[in-house]
């Protein structure tokens, strides 16, 4: 087993997200699932857009926001994602790797164009995503370079992605590419739909151990496991799950790691802007502690310090540097 | 003369922006125009978007901004400008009609794409500007809307607008079609760069009386009148063009409107975020004063507060409801 070279490879939607504030009149009226987020196609794209206020565009993703979070603190990471050869496609890119990530994959031609996710911001900073895939969908299990994957210290996974069919094959593909080097899996379960969908898959590859790093929410958890108790639920996760990390809003986050525990409360923040990426930010603070061998709590310190710079303000990605902002907390 | 149906209507790039925070060192490596506007070709803006770090998309545009100002404090309003049938295209189109502004002018099929600005800001919040105009230049004038023009109180003019030859016509059209109509026409000079390219052209119209209501900035004044003693170049504009509103920066703004002064100090900021817009901004403010019949004291602090709002946050446009500030601000 050699030196990994990178520190992160992630796989995830490569989205461009398209936000606007809203009132929550706006949301009853447009019948969004609130807080939530619903994929859309091409029509509701259009007539949701339509009903949007003036909205800004700013690179998103799940695990491609992880990324670049951990890039800023200093991390070495790489992407995996499926973009249209579109206007909107060069924005992704050009965002992902001005970050100093490392992305490859070619703008895939013709339709459908690259995906975006409308966002409803409510006054309490809470998010109503709408997701349509576009061409992130059609991520090619074939072209996957599994030499990138067997470098990288970790492969992320984004459970969003579990859902359509090619990118789920390049998935799998991925994790036994990971496995075979010797890597560890992270994996993030997304959203409450998601595991709706592909319950069993995830209990599965959980049992199989194939995940080493599970990331979710408290109700992604009780989804998951099907226990509406937070501490039977996470007994239950970490009994198969070598790392585990819940976040429980402002509440706070839970980590166990090879038996160890861990607790952090959300750190203090002015005003909750817009909880956009709040997730994925966080899994950006603890997983670039995890790489570098942090101690269990520093690595839920650095996900909560990530987690309250990115929902200070719109947008997924962070607005100052998080290498800075982390050295000023953890002074 | 009937009455009109809109408020004010304005010919003017249709932008959208893209704009990355920047150290000061990147200003210098890339030898931009540091707090400038320039002028890019196609070129220009590939490499310069290569240099740029990860960067937000807001609709821009000068003229743009101001009505979007202008829409929230209440006035309707309509624009003319032009952006290609691409991707940014729907994006411009779309905010500037999510804003409550008339927007019909057509969109352009083929080459070039929809303008952009590529913008650098410093942590002094100053602005680095890079055009590249794209489909905004072509602009056809034969297509232009004179009934709407004459059906609007204020027509509003980008000075930015006079270089390229096709929206110039546009523009000389349009000032013919509004005072026909026995409207007023609203110039801001834009920039010193486009002084010093259309400085015979400006003067003969002021000339002419074909300018009512004339902005500008302290260096662009200056550029205008050849006199760098700021009272003299005002009272030499201000013989000449009814009503005349120069910004100084933090130093606050002077008006004149028929023989009568007013100032007001800038607004107090916590932080200067990106001063993208605080022209078009305070423009906005002090003309939706003007259409509204206010004091002109009323006028200039309308425009500071618009002005100060939009320098506390990335991008040109508001963040938060104007109406509403206003309302807080001058109660």
């Amino acid at each position: 087993m050699t030196q990994p070279t990178t520190d992160v490879i992630a796989i995830g939607n490569a989205i461009v997200d398209v936000m606007a504030p809203c009132d929550d009149a706006l949301i009853e009226t447009l019948g969004l699932a609130r807080g939530g987020m619903t994929l859309i196609d091409a029509q509701q794209a259009t007539d949701l857009y339509a009903a949007m206020g003036p909205a800004r565009e700013i690179s998103g993703g799940s695990a491609a926001n992880t990324l670049a979070g951990m890039a800023q603190l200093g991390a070495t990471c790489a992407f995996i994602g499926q973009v249209a050869n579109d206007q909107l496609g060069e924005v992704f890119a050009h965002d992902i790797r001005a970050g100093g990530i490392s992305f490859a994959t070619p703008m895939r031609e013709g339709h459908p164009p690259t995906a975006r996710c409308l966002i409803f911001v409510t006054p309490d900073g809470q998010r109503t995503m709408n997701t349509f895939l576009g061409a992130s969908q059609f991520l090619p299990a074939e072209q996957l370079d599994e030499k990138a994957i067997a470098d990288a210290q970790v492969l992320l996974l984004e459970g969003y992605l579990w859902d359509p069919e090619e990118p789920r094959r390049a998935m799998r593909r991925a994790i036994a590419a990971a496995k075979n080097a010797g890597r560890k899996v992270a994996f993030t379960l997304s959203a409450v739909f998601v595991i709706a969908r592909h319950r069993e898959d995830f209990l599965a590859m959980i049992e199989e151990g194939l995940i080493d790093i599970l990331f979710a929410n408290e109700e992604e958890l009780a989804a998951l496991t099907g226990l509406d108790d937070f501490d039977a639920g996470f007994e239950t996760v970490a009994a198969k799950v070598p790392t585990v990390v819940v976040t429980r809003g402002a509440d706070g986050a839970h980590a166990r790691r090879e038996g160890e525990n861990a607790y952090v409360p959300a750190q203090p923040i002015a005003r909750v802007v817009d909880t956009t990426g709040a997730g994925d930010l966080f899994a950006a603070g603890f997983l670039f502690g995890f790489v570098r061998g942090r101690a269990l709590e520093d690595c839920l310190t650095l996900g909560a310090i990530c987690a309250a710079e990115v929902i200070s303000h719109f947008g997924a990605r962070p607005e100052v540097d998080l290498k800075t902002l982390v050295a000023q907390v953890m002074a």
